[in-house]
């Protein structure tokens, strides 16, 4: 194959990333910006996974969506999707139900035909969750009616047309940064200090020992001690006048550090919503759209019938909801919004979408993914000082570092030899590929972080 | 000139709209979409505000945003900002500072120089608020370190890492439905009720008698008599340990019926807001833009120092929020999001603007405004027993009907005429015309209102 790796032309940071750094810090909080970072061009072409900087450097991503859309460079019929941005709840336009279906609908999670478009990750988990609360109270009342009462308290903000209900969030999950997402957010400090919040309840994610394979009694009993700490919470804050809705969990906990749990576990999670009558939300925003090897991680867990709610956004471009049937909200305007979603991102979706059927993209990712776990596996026993809990599902993948001094050392390292990575949890690094990461990729990447690794 | 009115070629809903809306309904929650509209494309061009549909009818609109972009159709290099999704917190493209000075820095609000781009009205006022409240816990600990029982408390949604604040907002306001928008809003109840909400105070937002000129004695009675109660609510909210870190207000009141308020009474508010220590947050998502005739709502005031943040979103095509330097959050990751806004829409903005500009659309704005609200007043004096309360800034206008089945028979033979009107408040109409709504136009259509208003 043609080398496709990384290429660097300056140090960094370069110059033009300095100046450029420098221009936008003066107009808004460029705190996250991080200086190598001057200008983005997604490459997609059959053996390219690089964006290519001011600089004329070729860096290699990690954190980009599935691919470039260069088809639609010669599809001028489609700009005015492009250009116009329609209020979708009122004025759909009318391509939008053919475009849903050859692109959300046609990757429906089991047991779920409906789908909610919404604009982001955190705009599709508020209204998920208000969709649960809206569901709960339907059902305690036996029908749809609100009462006056209902009707008057909730214009001033009080029960009971403001109902004391909650969300149950586990430690370590990130669930977005908007109020009611960010109280079952509980992964940094940082993103929740000085905003007020719910009184939610919040219980323990197991915290499995890797690989999983060789730890599995010990990390039964450990998911075993947390569905029923789990049960006895939704116990506690019904006693206390603050009752369940809803549970709320990602497939694996991405910004919390890369958490797994075994399909058992989210069975008998599943179980539990359903004894104690709340919806049960999985939130595919991070693991949604193919990395895992499938579309949805939680197809790993092999259910007809997996969740109530499954949010998503990210890798699918859009945002929004699948939801059961039940699930609906009753009346017009309920859940709504002015945009519901952006249709151009649709069809940027039925082509990604596209593209990962003809070149069987999952499957590569499971190819991958398996090549990239068994070098993390390796280096892991190279390196036992440095490394460990080398982890993952496809090319989803994480390893834990000594300590966080270590960690940042690493990942300006291996900035400096083209290859961008990230952080996750207290002190793992995660790997985010592309779908087009193939497996002569992994061997690329494995000797420039066998680099990194030898000189730490 | 030439007609560019309506034009009607089917019944209203026609066969292609049925047909779409029952393939819509099988997907999503397509309930509050409305029959006749089954395809947008906005047609711009020197003389034209209208909207064509698929059954080849050609409707007039109110809701719009400024103008199509004809000009992005000839510029293919422009192309990769409206395929690629960067995400902007952390891999802003290259010409991102650029685009900023040429589109929304162009029009910034007096005293503020620094823009925090969102994605939509919601997660707008939503990060304005975490800014607030950022910057009010700083000044209450006198620096910006947060001690260790701050972080860890905040991790479980408790005080006081998660402290009791509150921020106010006003009886009829709208400010999003996201869960920590939706405590400040109080305009209808369909989007509070069944979701749980913060202990946060309203104050009662000025009922003025229209027209503004004849009743200034009583407005101004009214205006003080809210005034004080807003001082006193603060008060006590400060006094129950929820004290109100900022105060926000629409210019004015859109969803909750079109109230407007005198520049003497904002000017008392942000008064109010100063000596108790509140940040004062103007919400101008639907205000902003142009329609009022001038670019900002709040420049009608005539202030040097108008608020401490301006949120925005709609008309701007992007959302976000100005804000003075104050407001900046201490460390990186406190506002953030994936996507931070869409650049894409940021090119579409700064070619907006320069239409704007070319064409004096502001200047165009007050005159039809003025044609508009002239017109309003005499069909009010001429069917005084179904119309009332004409008002207006701009081409914003609004006009109360006599009763809410009256106001929905006129907007649906409105609608038969091709003339798509909205509700807001309990029982206005409100007007919201594209900016190239020109003086000719406004004779259009109160032709037609004049029409439709004979035949009740
Ligand atoms: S909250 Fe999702 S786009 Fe604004």
């Amino acid at each position: 194959y043609d080398y496709d790796g990384p290429s660097m032309k300056t140090s960094v940071p370069g110059p033009r990333s300095q100046a450029l750094t420098k221009q936008l810090g003066e107009i808004q909080n460029n705190l996250p910006f991080k200086p190598e970072m001057d200008s983005v061009t997604l490459v997609r072409s059959t053996s390219s996974v690089t964006m290519r900087r001011a600089e004329g450097t070729t860096w290699w991503t990690w954190t980009t969506t599935a691919c470039w859309m260069s088809t639609l460079r010669s599809r001028p019929s489609q700009l005015s999707t492009l250009v116009n941005r329609p209020a979708l709840g009122i004025l759909p336009p009318e391509n939008f139900p053919d475009k849903l279906t050859e692109s959300l609908l046609s990757v429906s999670p089991s047991g779920m035909t409906r789908v909610q478009t919404m604009a982001c990750g955190s705009c599709s988990n508020e209204n998920a969750y208000k969709a649960m609360f809206i569901w709960y109270r339907n059902k305690e009342r036996g029908h749809n009616m609100p009462s006056d009462e209902d009707v008057s308290t909730c214009m001033i903000n009080k029960a009971p047309g403001c109902p004391d209900l909650s969300i149950l969030s586990f430690n370590g999950g990130f669930h977005g940064r908007t109020m009611g997402c960010l109280a079952t957010t509980h992964s940094k400090a940082i993103h929740k200090l000085d905003v007020p919040s719910f009184d939610w309840p919040m219980a323990p994610f197991p915290r499995l020992q890797y690989p999983l394979e060789e730890f599995t009694r010990e990390n039964a009993q450990e998911e075993a001690r947390c569905l029923e700490e789990t049960e006895d919470v939704i116990v506690k804050w019904r006693q206390k006048g603050n009752p369940v809705a809803g549970i709320v969990i990602e497939p694996i906990q991405a910004e919390g550090g890369d958490n797994h749990a075994s399909p058992d576990f989210f069975k008998g999670l599943r179980n539990i919503a359903r004894k104690h009558g709340c919806a049960f939300h999985v939130d595919e925003v991070q693991t949604g759209g193919g990395a895992t090897g499938k579309y949805w991680a939680h197809e790993h867990w092999g259910m007809d019938d997996p969740a109530d709610i499954v949010s998503f956004s990210k890798k699918l471009l859009t945002g929004g909801y699948y939801h059961k049937d039940e699930l609906q909200a009753d009346k017009p305007y309920r859940i709504f919004n002015t945009w519901m979603g952006d249709p151009s991102k649709n069809l940027l979706l039925a082509e990604v979408l596209n593209v990962i059927r003809r070149e069987n993209l999952l499957e590569e990712v499971t190819r991958s993914g398996k090549a990239l776990l068994n070098g993390l596996y390796d280096l892991q026993a190279q390196y036992p000082g440095i490394l460990s809990r080398a982890r993952g599902q496809g090319t989803f993948c994480a390893i834990d570092i000594c300590d966080d001094a270590t960690r940042n050392s690493i990942l300006l390292k291996a900035r400096d030899k083209g290859v961008l990575l990230g952080g996750c949890g207290d002190r793992s690094i995660r790997f985010r590929p592309a779908l087009i990461f193939k497996e002569y990729h992994v061997h690329i990447f494995l000797n420039i972080f066998n680099d990194v690794l030898a000189e730490h």
